[in-house]
């Protein structure tokens, strides 16, 4: 309709009879905006006067301007001094005859590690989780609301880019002590878990095209940081003394990923003999090695394994923590640790980048681990994991009849068995009907088809009497899997 | 030394006389560490058996044992039935010997925004910056703590990598009656404040070298994103009608981002015939909009302007939402929606990409929406900023002399104002040492250079106490960079 007459009152009283909890002011103004979108009120129609609107409709003129104002600050209706019209191009028409939009992904997004399934409450033998039901959270919640109560609103606003000071302090101090590790608080920058900090210094220390070493099999995590940013991946195999490489065959790296005190999911460590090699070979080819730390407060035999980051002065690598795994994975709580030059170099970035937040959890982490907890709490943990690795060892023996390897990996909180000429994928999708989640080997590698099968046992959060029938069911899968020959 | 005599037994006796709090059999593992890594011990050479190396240090034999078996763990010594001898290349002579490693960052970190200085307490006109001391902290302390005595340690593991299921409904629900957005939880994808949406859009919906349109001036947030992952960006100039592009020219883009409520830093409301002509040349060229719809809860002429998303059915937008101006930023809590389609076609990727933490803030949150605190707390907010906003307009009005225009902004929390002719950096810089912090307008262009200049005063959280006193000293500020002439 051009100009509205009867017909154009009819459709408002029909929508305003219809209005749910709006204002009679947001029902007229929805009424309107609908009207013109839909093409019934034309471009250029001249909409009576607010006064007449008004006592049309039986509202008041107050309700009518407010709806006709609204609509004009959004460019639906155009107001002077000869009245009010309806503006041009406001009907949807042409947009809404397009189909849904198709949707094509980036390429890279093919190239993404598969997703883990993540499942509440979680189910035995998954990987990478700790005893969170051992965690002190009645001691937590009361760190946490302390923070809260005693600082109060100054909180809540962004912190520092790279984290609280008082956490970087606390976590300096922590890791001269337990990782051999001699640094400063300026040198660290508070992560959301580990991820972030791959994704960082990936962002930060190479282009797109450039070669990134990862450990095959390995961390899933680095893979998908490499592939955001367009990174060639180059796989190292892994045997007994960790990550092993060929100097002569591989192009120059501009980063090496490395889990060296405990190869994850090998759960090799990287030998003395190999970990200076790789420093010779990072400084002479100007590459960075990312030194992931995840699980080494965890070792039952000896004591933790020395970091790289400490092992030579500049050594040219970035050290890359975790509470994931010695608090509880929800905190979503990591950190880096670079070396001086590249702290100072990356400041002005990491300032771009980071927001600061998160800052009543990072304060409460500070004071866990400054009064004592934290010790305490990797402590107990040590103890728990080492009576599960042990116990998880016996059930494998007694119930394992299949031929299989353990390989090393007297740390940490999963065991890793090799067991040659298994789908194990499949296993790991028929064990999620028994509420197991075990992960596959060869799921670790980047070509998952080539890979080592197996399976990856994570016991942190599996208590010892799931052991032997978890394995049982396993065992079954397996036999069933070989036309029922074990 | 070669066959270790007193020498030997010296050395370590001096490093055992320096120990700290490590104990025994640490000190002495620590002592023929350093022994052999600094070539003390060369390789091949033969140690002591534990029971000689016990008496002359006058440890047990335990002790000694321990020490060993950690070394040849890590492979600095090899043990066998012949006795023990130092491994081969563990020397780090070499390694050593490299200066601190040279850093060359990538290409991309140069064209990062500049960071935002961050500081507590929070300086005056800090934009961005919500009134954090009225956040109802207590209310929140008990929510959270509530959640977590209740749910107890199964929010300690890793969630739905999309974010909780109680706080999307929750979203969702709020966006149906605030936003005019019919969506389900299934579309909703809780980030780590909007930026963490911004860089997932461009990860999974564009490739290296694409294009995207960013207004100009515009959030710097988003160039980050763009320059994180390799895209070129194209500014298109913003009036008071939003943004505005010339068709013809324009190369097509991948993504295009806007602020179409409250456009960022300007002020403006994108016009419908430009929202419906932004979805009609998106659909056409397959770009996706990203909608950023940070602060648009907070409008003080009128009411909140709907969003773009639900504007036209099938509209190619994903849509941004953050808590960090509507709750507190330090929260970190944002959230994407996205069309049904690529929500699903997505899905894989964000359980690779995401790991679902911080499960009791998001609880917590979920709580706070659907008890009706955020509507309430978002009603007290928009009276205490409709307030505020207008306290500064008074107080620009009285104390600012030099020739401005205010810029369209009746919403949200900061006033922009453009003023010609003043090096609004400089001002910025110099208004910090007074507890002052606007932002300069020229910033927020991608070429600084060109960029009108001008302030962007945020007032969320200054008192309107502080107005006429800040805006006094600005206006000193720029009375003295023009030597003496207002």
């Amino acid at each position: 309709m051009n100009i509205p007459g009867d017909e154009f009152y009819t459709l408002l009283a029909a929508a305003l009879n219809h209005r749910g909890e709006e204002t009679l002011q947001r029902a007229l103004y929805l009424a309107l905006r609908e009207a013109i979108l839909c093409g019934r009120l034309l471009s250029g129609c001249r909409l009576s006067g607010s006064r007449v609107l008004a006592q049309q409709l039986n509202f008041s003129r107050n309700t009518v301007n407010a709806a006709l104002e609204q609509l004009t600050l959004e460019g639906y209706l155009l107001r002077n001094r000869q009245g009010t019209r309806v503006a041009q191009r406001v009907q949807r028409h042409a947009a809404e005859k397009a189909p849904e939009p198709a949707v094509t992904l980036a390429k890279r997004v093919s190239q993404l590690p598969a997703p883990v399934p993540r499942n509440t409450p979680v189910p035995a033998f998954t990987p990478g989780m700790p005893a969170i039901n051992y965690f002190p959270l009645p001691l937590w919640r009361r760190l946490y609301d302390r923070v809260l109560r005693e600082e109060g609103s100054a909180l809540l606003g962004y912190g520092d880019p790279a984290g609280e000071p008082s956490l970087r302090v606390a976590i300096a101090r922590h890791l001269a002590l337990s990782r051999g590790i001699d640094c400063d608080a300026s040198q660290i920058v508070i992560t959301e878990g580990a991820l972030e900090g791959v994704n960082l210094c990936t962002m930060l220390l190479s282009e797109p095209g450039d070669i990134a070493w990862v450990e095959d099999p390995g961390y899933a995590g680095a893979k998908s940081a490499f592939v955001k940013y367009g990174l060639t991946m180059v796989g190292m195999p892994v045997d007994d003394e960790g990550m092993r490489w060929e100097e002569k065959n591989a192009a120059s790296p501009s980063l090496i990923f490395t889990s060296p005190s405990h190869q994850f999911p090998h759960g090799s460590v990287l030998s003395a003999r190999r970990r200076l090699a790789l420093l010779a070979l990072a400084q002479q080819r100007k590459a960075w090695i990312i030194e992931d730390d995840y699980d080494s407060e965890f070792r039952y035999v000896g004591e933790p394994v020395p970091a790289m980051l400490g092992m030579i002065k500049n050594a040219p690598v970035v050290y890359l923590g975790t509470f994931s795994k010695t608090l509880f994975p929800s905190l979503r709580m990591g950190f880096m640790v670079l070396p001086p030059a590249l702290a100072k170099a990356t400041r002005p970035a990491i300032g771009a980048l980071l927001r600061g937040g998160h800052r009543a959890e990072q304060r409460a982490l500070a004071l866990f681990i400054e009064e004592g907890h934290y010790a305490r709490h990797l402590a107990a943990m040590r103890r728990l994991y080492r009576k599960r690795y042990r116990q998880l060892r016996e059930a494998l023996s007694a119930e394992l009849h299949v031929a299989h390897r353990v390989l090393a990996g007297e740390g940490g909180m999963h065991l890793t068995i090799a067991i040659d000429g298994i789908d194990d994928r499949a296993i790991v999708e028929q064990a999620r009907a028994f509420q197991l989640a075990p992960a596959a080997l060869s799921g670790y590698y980047l070509d998952t088809k080539q890979g080592q099968t197996g399976l990856v046992l994570g016991y942190g959060n599996t208590s010892a009497s799931q052991f032997a029938p978890g394995i049982r069911r396993i065992q079954a899968l397996i036999t069933q899997q070989r036309g029922g020959k074990a």
